[in-house]
């Protein structure tokens, strides 16, 4: 029996487990924080990043280790590597986690992202503003996630404010790219280094928070899928990457322009748990235990709406024949990934029904909540 | 959150955590047993029995006790009933769990069963024999599953040596049942009543122990699904049944007869985790929790393959596209149900091809260890 070690407990640690379960596999969690989302699917060593004893005891109670989140840190990941096989390695977690090397890999790569810009400072801020134009978008190198750790800059004059805004800390200025739609493509690279991809997915985000998905993307074509799929086998193999890796995308007039990538299992493709034939969540812990990866093709139409912030009343989404809940077992909080709802139909109309209607929902449920509280 | 005490820990209770932690459920086990395979998905509390102390501090510690397994004693869940609410309830764990009773007790409802009688000593089998006729089976009334507790009496002549054999305890005789073949039928009945049926599933048994199952069961009329649904609901009522519970019958010229059923999610619903819309172990949980219960339709055509004595190599059946591989975590020994494939098809043909394909893998798997071992 093979025994999985996730840096980081929380829902994605969760779904890998619940995937990785009925395969005979076994799961440790190593994250700081108490009562994780994951440690009711294995057990949780809570200790810190820096507790290196801890850290290497853990590790030597694993067969492989992988990461769950870019926020573990890039010396715990180096300083296992040694001691257990870390898939994926750690250059996805340093370029994945560094908006300005992610941006320098990709385009290194000839994939097209938008025009960017490295700014250590307030001058190389200025400069860079004149050189992109705007608007453009100042974002931080690490740290960025759920549209964290970004400002838009709209006028130069404001630049000073922005700056200030994000901390002072090294950042990337973006030009803002004009798009039609946001698109994901979560791809799989096995150990035996063979590659799949998901249908592509566009999703919708709320102040940089992923919102609800659709996939297979409506009013996609094969030249897009193909694109896609490339650009993702691209990255896969630049990074010698195993296991799942997600890349974030807009359309442009026909075009993918990359926005970032994630050297994980990925929102955007929560719906593969019951809407594909194998979820990107069970494909993962296939690929770095190296075993064959299974079949990515779609079961009909599929959709994900998040729940944030609180779990509507269990019993009105359970009540939807067609609609599958995850609960993530994390306490309530204002905007916070706490679940979501895989929807299923047999046409697009009927899909966008139906996520309308869980959407509806989950903000009745915030509204009455509002409501109850005014 | 809703914590669900399962008493008992094997692969039923772990299939239901996995089921219900997606929905926000927690778990804990009650088990004698050390390192059960429920044990990866929740608290395992490890105490015999008749230890009163420990269960009811374990009672105490969950909001809805539900039971995975016949064997648990009778005792256990009458002690806990005025503490937490046990669904099923106590009455379908007496009758599901002595032969005798549930004869009665099915045969009392008007629903056909094999002819029998009590049995508790050799003179009562004797005259049973009489009565009766042979071929009849003699059977403990209590602990027997996976065909254990039986033994065939073709001859009265060999009366005495099958009682022997039993151990001398009480029993029943029933006349053995000229088949076509067998059915089960898994339904489950909410907290608000609400009765509903999987498709009929054809299953077959070897040395009584159930090898694989196809479902919805090939050339079945819609009057054969009425009468089981019927069958069903009529047992599930006069149990005041909450929960799932699955009968196995046979069908002779037709029609239906019973054989027994299960106050429990059963072995020949294993499908449903990818088969159908929500699975056995989906609805059991959303009912004894209170919460609507989700469809039962089928995804196309489901068959399964029991994994017995051991598990065959892990990337010969995840080559398989369209295969799921479910794993117990259970040591290997000859015959112990230690997981089970289930193989999706568009038609009854393939899924046929398909499930021969894995039985042949589980076979050459055997062969090549019996091979490597004489």
């Amino acid at each position: 029996m093979i025994t999985l070690g996730v840096l980081g407990a929380g829902q994605l640690g969760r779904m890998l487990a619940l995937a990785g379960i009925p395969l005979g596999m076994r799961f440790r969690f190593y994250d700081p924080l108490a009562d994780p989302p994951a440690s009711a699917v294995g057990e949780h060593t809570r200790a810190s990043w820096d507790d290196h004893a801890a850290l290497l005891a853990w590790a030597d109670s694993v067969d492989v280790i992988t990461y769950e989140s870019e926020t573990v840190p890039l010396t715990v990941v180096r300083g296992l590597m040694d001691r257990r096989p870390v898939r994926p390695g750690s250059d996805a977690l340093r370029i994945g986690g560094d908006r300005l090397l992610e941006k320098e890999f990709l385009s290194g790569l000839g994939i097209p992202v938008a025009p960017f810009a490295s700014v250590e400072n307030l001058d190389e801020l200025a400069s860079a503003l004149k050189r992109l134009g705007t608007p453009s978008i100042l974002k931080t190198r690490g740290g960025g996630y759920d549209g964290r750790g970004q400002v838009s800059i709209a006028d130069p004059a404001n630049s000073a404010a922005a700056w200030d805004a994000l901390g002072a800390v090294p950042a990337t200025l973006e030009r803002r790219v004009e798009f039609q739609r946001e698109l994901a493509i979560v791809a799989v690279r096995g150990l035996n280094r063979r590659i799949i991809t998901y249908p592509l997915t566009e999703t919708r985000h709320e102040s940089g928070i992923l919102v609800s998905a659709v996939a297979p993307a409506p009013r996609m074509s094969e030249a897009l899928q193909h694109s896609a799929a490339s650009i993702a086998a691209h990255v896969l193999e630049a990074l010698d990457h195993i296991g799942v890796l997600a890349i974030e995308c807009f359309e442009v007039d026909g075009h993918l322009v990359v926005n970032e990538f994630a050297p994980r299992v990925h929102n955007s493709g929560h719906w593969t748990i019951e809407g594909a034939v194998t979820s990107q969540f069970e494909n993962h812990v296939r690929a770095i235990a190296g075993l064959p990866l299974g079949s990515t093709d779609c079961l009909g139409h599929c959709g994900l709406v998040n729940l944030l912030g609180e779990i509507p009343a269990l019993s009105q989404v359970l009540a939807l024949p067609w609609a599958h809940l995850h609960v993530y077992g994390k306490a309530s909080r204002p905007g916070r990934k706490v679940g979501h709802v895989t929807v299923l139909a047999n046409d697009p109309h009927m899909l966008s029904e139906r996520m309308q209607h869980v959407i509806n929902l989950t903000r009745s449920n915030a509204d009455s909540i509002q409501g109850s509280l005014s």
